[in-house]
């Protein structure tokens, strides 16, 4: 292989973090390729309007991913709508697989991938997700003033969920699915001492039921066998997230979430010109405008690593 | 000093990060009050469109900062116009003081106070400042119409202050203290393209010299040793940044650049409570989009210690 066929860059993913880093990339005359199975990442998949993306009061997440995506047209930035499945290192270079064959090298990697909510796989999910079901309370929480929600899920991020809404919702259940909820000490108390929130052990989710709203959950007391139902405007599904990391293998650390470990002020992995950014990462605040910071941070400090590998073979 | 007057969050800073941590605080219902003595930060001062801002493809710094005030304006976080002098923590709460006197307590801290232009310390700086002498060709440039003007700095601040003002200017000079601009080859070109801009390298630049208003700028030329002279109406001074936190003292570390160090997955700085985004931190990319992205972490973060704070007072 010629050596002009080596890129600079590979970022793999499409979403903020990943066409951030191609904006950014493409100002630095980066010879980068974008591999992504599609654009957007979760903003494809909001079905409620962004308020928080600093610059747009109130956009839909497939304008706002447009938006991205336009920008991201006017650099010289090449892009593949494929899927990636290994990613391997040789010496200096990165050797990038794709599902349907072929691989290309780079001297650089952003892995920007992102990351799914888990979903609980029940009846009523998908056909009312955005009309009552979430996986994000931050983003959708403003919705449920002093109405009644349900928060699936007793680990840190369900409880973290529920005081979030304790402050907008007028009650909130949570229900976990073992014996006992897993959150932190802390956060059981915060939840505790809010005084709106009850804590439902033994809940397997069944259902969720509406109309063309979300009326009520339904679900299976495992201590009892009974089958139970509560009426709430909403629920929130908390029970983790996948990010999309399993091509990463050992180059990589990752948490207990399957997040990439990096180091926050560049994104970079354990292994060097290998960075992470966005919600595949394992920093705990999955918002599109840090996803975006990733992003540019990212392709800087890839900028930076190129420079200091072509001195150094020059020398 | 009653209970309910203690803020959750005071926000220092008017830029992208303080204006991005007062949505994200708004948002979390944080009794939250930014204090800045104007808003826009370093947009306010940009010479050339902004064109990596994910989202917005072109744009006027002073349009962008619209954007992000108008934004902010939609939540429920006070503004004061006030200069903050000094920082203090007693017990679990921070102080605040103001230049004009008075002070507020608050749970947390977020400062993001930017940065400012980093002076020459030459004779006649401060004596010309306003007088010919200038650090924003945004704020000033129309006053030099057909005059010749120096600009020092060859980075890429300095050669887009003299694109900026080769549409007004008659000439314009651009001073470099070492042996090569360091400019970016797109800039390079537009400069050299307006046929209005010389370029001196190895100048060191020794003097600001007039009467009532500048009339020369005298330099060392490095290579030569000798001194030199030019004819000039104004100079504007475009050699870096300075981080604004003097008003810090010993509640965070500081780098050899007076910037705050912060632990970059939250931008916690060594106090605990105690926040730090955008470009007044240690972070080596000082881009629009990282300062946002780091204001949205650190009010994430501040919402995190607060709720920690309050359980443990239950106790």
């Amino acid at each position: 292989m010629e050596n002009n066929q080596i890129y600079d860059l590979i970022i793999i993913g499409g979403g903020p973090a990943g066409i951030t880093a191609g904006i950014y990339a493409g100002r630095q005359n980066l010879k980068t390729l974008l591999i992504t199975k599609d654009f957007g990442g979760q903003l494809s998949k909001k079905t409620i309007d962004i308020e928080n993306y600093p610059g747009f009061e109130k956009i839909s997440g497939i304008d706002l991913g447009s938006k991205l995506r336009n920008h991201l047209k006017k650099f010289d930035v090449e892009v593949k709508l494929e899927e990636v499945v290994k990613l391997e290192k040789k010496e200096d270079q990165f050797l990038v697989h794709l599902k349907e064959g072929g691989e290309f090298q780079s001297l650089t990697v952003i892995i920007a991938s992102g990351a799914d909510p888990r979903p609980l796989e029940v009846e009523g999910e998908k056909e009312f997700l955005g009309r009552g079901v979430s996986y994000c309370a931050v983003c959708d929480g403003n919705f449920f003033k002093d109405k009644i929600v349900a928060v699936v899920g007793g680990g840190n991020a369900g409880f973290e969920t529920a005081i979030f809404l304790s402050k907008i919702a007028k009650k909130i259940y949570i229900l976990e699915y073992g014996e006992k909820v897993k959150a932190d000490q802390t956060n059981q108390k915060i939840v505790k001492n809010s005084g709106k929130t009850e804590i439902i052990a033994n809940a397997q989710v069944k259902k969720i039921a509406g109309d063309n709203v979300v009326k009520s959950i339904i679900y299976l007391d495992r201590k009892t066998q009974e089958e139970k139902e509560l009426q709430v405007d909403g629920v929130f599904i908390q029970i983790g997230n996948q990010p999309a990391t399993s091509f990463v293998k050992d180059l990589a650390d990752f948490n207990e979430r399957d997040e990439i470990i990096v180091e926050f002020e560049t994104c970079q992995t354990k292994t060097k010109g290998l960075f992470a950014a966005g919600d595949c990462n394992a920093g705990p605040f999955k918002q599109i405008i840090t996803a975006c910071g990733e992003g540019a941070k990212s392709a800087l400090a890839a900028f930076q690593y190129i420079q200091k590998l072509k001195s150094q073979k020059l020398d």
